[in-house]
């Protein structure tokens, strides 16, 4: 069986790494172009990228010719790396087009009828294709949120739905890929601590997640009804973003049930056994000092959110801590996983 | 004029290299005796210390010979940066015998009768050496806080007075030299974050600060009502605790009113001008990514607390990041500031 | 058919953890048995370890029950990893019992019938454990070398075929993993380099490729006659371990000639297929800044070093850069593949 | 007495940032002029700059208006931290007008009439100046080396004088300020080393030392006739170059005997008490872990080399580790030591 053709916009990015890197041997996906700012357009691949992930670009991307970004594009399915400051517009047309665009870009995140998706999460939101579609006449987006995003509605989704989820507080510690590249000067970070990331990061940690966890109805989104409070840094770590949250329920929840729950979270993927999908969605750790990033980031090949220290807070009532791969569960591996779950839906064009 | 003789209990460790290294030219103070384990006795200190701060210890301490910690000492001033597996009883024995103990370690910090002190935010209670001397016939014990308590209570301590803290949450980053030599190994931190400090870390930052802040009536302590809740973590930063600090106030106040009452935040050190005692114990940053460790921890020579991104808070009201120079302000400086108040108010036996 | 069992001595220690990771999955191998010190055993390989690799120890080997290590042992092939201080008894009581040691120790390394082996690089050594069986009756002792002298012998070992080496200068910035756990304090690197590496690391890069590219004549081996001048420091990277080399060859080679050579090499491991050989023993990098540890450490599954920068030296007429996984290449990657040449020639007891 | 007024070029950027935090109470100089690119003239400097060492800029040169390159100047003396994209052409013109500029841009550093200056070890360069002052009518230009050569030729210059250095292999482990700001992306060093540096910075250190223990006859520059090969590496340390030399001396020297020579380095700075000049321009440190960038880079004020490792080399017959504080002696530093030097013997106009 031949395999689905697919393209990367921003392909010599780091996000746009990323997605070659995953989709190397990916069963159902290839790539066959790639697409990056003019400055890149003519070349072949590996001319056109500095490849910054470990070892060499796969061979069968390193000779492809980089195209621009307004296509045309024979893939119906792209996959999007941009940097916000181009992709609105582009993944806009190529939806127009009729391409169906798989973005991590943050600029068509919180639009009415742009599912923010995080399989496991929220699948139903899907249905918001529907609407897009009667809009474009056939292409769509679908976005997955902030990396950091990822982590926490990961975390938030089964105390949601288990218990409510009225309030949280969140101080993430989050890693150097997070900026892409050249990203945070070696000078600004090295023995130090940065208590700020540009882009509002902030202000995005605060106000995704109820869009995820809220409802579709009517074809209209209804964001959850919580408070988020975050701050964030920047610390001097590859790869993984740290969360210390802090969560007050409706239901009150001891540790114990907490991390039941969570232990047991499972999701489409899951039961559909889509290829990207961990067998666990998140891994609770006993040891009372985990997660650690450079120990746990790569559980489930980095898409396993994992979940640590579950204790009672005096404060909110419970306290964790969480752990994602900021580049492949938070940004590349979701959107693979997004992607596989539109095909196996049957929703790709 | 001559200076004060004072000796040096732990003098070969962490903390009893800080104090050598501030104490170096001090004004009143200065280095007769140098104590520590059984190990080290009887050798010259150059030979018996591996000096772990940047450069060589002074000379004049070098050449002095270390002795054990049971003494005698004719020094009446000791400062103990001793181990907590032997602060108690060594400590105890001292004050016993006609000594101010001025102490880093952890093991009288919460008895009724000896103050934990921080001079800028609770001298009154240094009532308590009266209580004690009546006990020990003489000599006392004089403790500070934990090195993220100091830079905490130092920041709570101006908006408590003025507006009363009620709830306090607060996610730490702490520095490698938190954990004293050899502390963390380098393969557990490198490229990593770890989300515990153990030695009830936790516990000490949710209880001290309501000491520090409470009062002291008729010869008791009377804890400050606050609730704390505390997440620690360690990073791969030299020095400098950073802290992300979320308040409950009483009487609500704004972020530029909390800024005013923390810059203008002075003690009873400033006022007399005490050797130690930096201008401004408190300095409000308005830059949104500061404080940052490596750029702030020096300022007033390592002995102020920095506070930045002071700004309000969805759950609790009001936010921002506090940053302390763990091993000065929050260890060997505080606790020599501490004996200059002693000295200072005639205390000193 | 059913995998030869093997046993692991020092088994919880940092290489020891290695050997487990990377037997997990082995076509030819499984872990039967775990040995350690006394602390250690009676107790289940998951209480007794701590692990600090990624992620958690194979099921299979984590309910093992650890052992001491005089045995005695079913497995004839037994790898070790025990500290140096306990390795040279151990290891020749077991030889002396009939088993097949294979270790990545340092005791027996320069013995006068111990081979010191590279598979690629010296495999006709293999033949001294012939004299070794005289003297032991059946058992015998194989070892690997120094984790930087693993790198730089397999660098040297193509031009000395090809060109006789007589001399060298190598400059080595070393990982953290290659100090074991705990090792390096992280105060002691954090924002530092030392330039010194105890238990005479520079004596073993100086002595140990000597034996490597040796000869073995008459049962005896005859160290080439190459001078080795070394200056080690410690960096504050996880993994892999980089060489500036300065050679001094007989016969002239310009750049291109030896990067010819060193890219063409291949050995007895690549012929055989052995499963833990890789493709390209040595890969030679071209872009101007490469090798680096982050990116090109795991080439070859670890198993690959990486050499760049080759070009003419003013001094001694070629330098260049290598690159060596210090924990898989240099220690237990290497072992295992010695193991897989023992089988492979039908040497295993 | 007034302090002799100077101008600061290139005022905003790392190298500019340290002349003017070193400058803010010396005895002899005051910043009164500070300019820089287009972008930032026209501003208060403290809006202008962002200042990236500790603290925050002096009060005295914060509120300063930034100015252009091309003046015009009251102040005689300048001192230029200009990128070597401008320096050249600037510096070129302002000497024409007159003035003494001290730079630390590599632009004029190999000019036929230029001095390149360390004070202690080749201030009878200064005769060149004599010679530029005939081509510009009275102005003229004096560089320092690049940073990592201040520290080699500083280590080499008493060995030359007393053994005479023929040949010099050096292997560098360099800090991240080195490259100025943004510079190294924190991506591209974090968990690594970069065995590279732009900008021909091998091809200066393998000349530049030349120049500055050659001779200066009859006006012209004779250079040192040694034979020198470096290899470069940028590691993850903020400040503070280490390299590892390995030289062969005409007349054979033991490892004693260097030391004493290089503990006994004075030069015209010592002599005549400069207000920069470190008590030891070298330093001798009999640890064998020593130096190390952390724990050495501050001896003297950042302005004393630090050498250590003193030891025989199978192939050179002599190595060492050296330490240089790379912004302050490698660069700001030395160049305000040159100032001194020119004023104490009355060259400024």
């Amino acid at each position: 069986m031949s395999k689905i053709p697919v393209g990367i916009l921003g392909a010599t990015g780091a996000v746009g790494q990323r997605f070659i890197q995953l989709l190397a041997d990916h069963p159902w996906f290839e790539v066959v172009e790639v697409a990056a700012s003019d400055r890149s357009a003519g070349k072949a691949y590996r001319e056109a990228c500095t490849w910054r992930l470990a070892g060499a670009p796969p061979e069968s991307v390193a000779g492809l010719g980089v195209t621009t970004c307004d296509g045309p594009f024979r893939s119906k399915l792209l996959f999007s790396g941009l940097d916000s400051s181009v992709a609105g517009e582009v993944e806009t047309a190529l939806a127009g087009k009729g391409h169906a665009v798989v973005s991590n870009s943050r600029n068509h995140r919180m639009d009415a009828d742009v599912p923010l998706l995080i399989p496991e999460v929220n699948p139903d939101h899907l249905e918001a294709i529907a609407v897009q579609r009667k809009r474009t006449g056939g292409g769509y987006i679908v976005t997955n949120p902030n990396c950091s995003v990822v982590g926490l509605a990961m975390a938030l989704a089964p105390l949601h739905r288990a218990f409510g989820v009225e309030a949280v507080g969140v101080v993430t510690l989050q890693a150097l890929s997070g900026a892409g590249h050249p990203g945070v000067a070696s000078m600004d970070i090295a023995d130090n601590v940065i208590p700020f990331i540009g882009g509002g990061e902030e202000e995005k940690i605060e106000s995704e997640p109820c869009k995820i966890l809220g409802a579709l109805r009517d074809g209209a989104f209804a964001p959850a009804g919580m408070t988020i409070s975050a701050s964030v840094h920047r610390v001097d770590v590859t790869d993984g973003h740290t969360m210390a949250c802090f969560v007050r329920l409706q239901r009150k929840a001891g540790p114990e049930e907490a991390a039941r729950v969570l232990a047991a979270f499972r999701g489409e993927p899951q039961e559909r056994k889509l290829p990207s999908a961990p067998e666990r969605p998140i891994e609770v750790l006993t040891a009372n000092d985990r997660p650690q990033p450079r120990l746990d980031r790569d559980r489930g090949k980095g898409m396993t959110v994992s979940v640590g220290r579950i204790r009672s807070d005096a404060l909110l009532g419970l306290r964790f801590e969480a752990l994602v791969h900021n580049t492949i569960r938070g940004a590349a591996g979701v959107a693979i996983l997004n992607a596989e779950l539109l095909q196996a839906r049957g929703l790709l064009p």
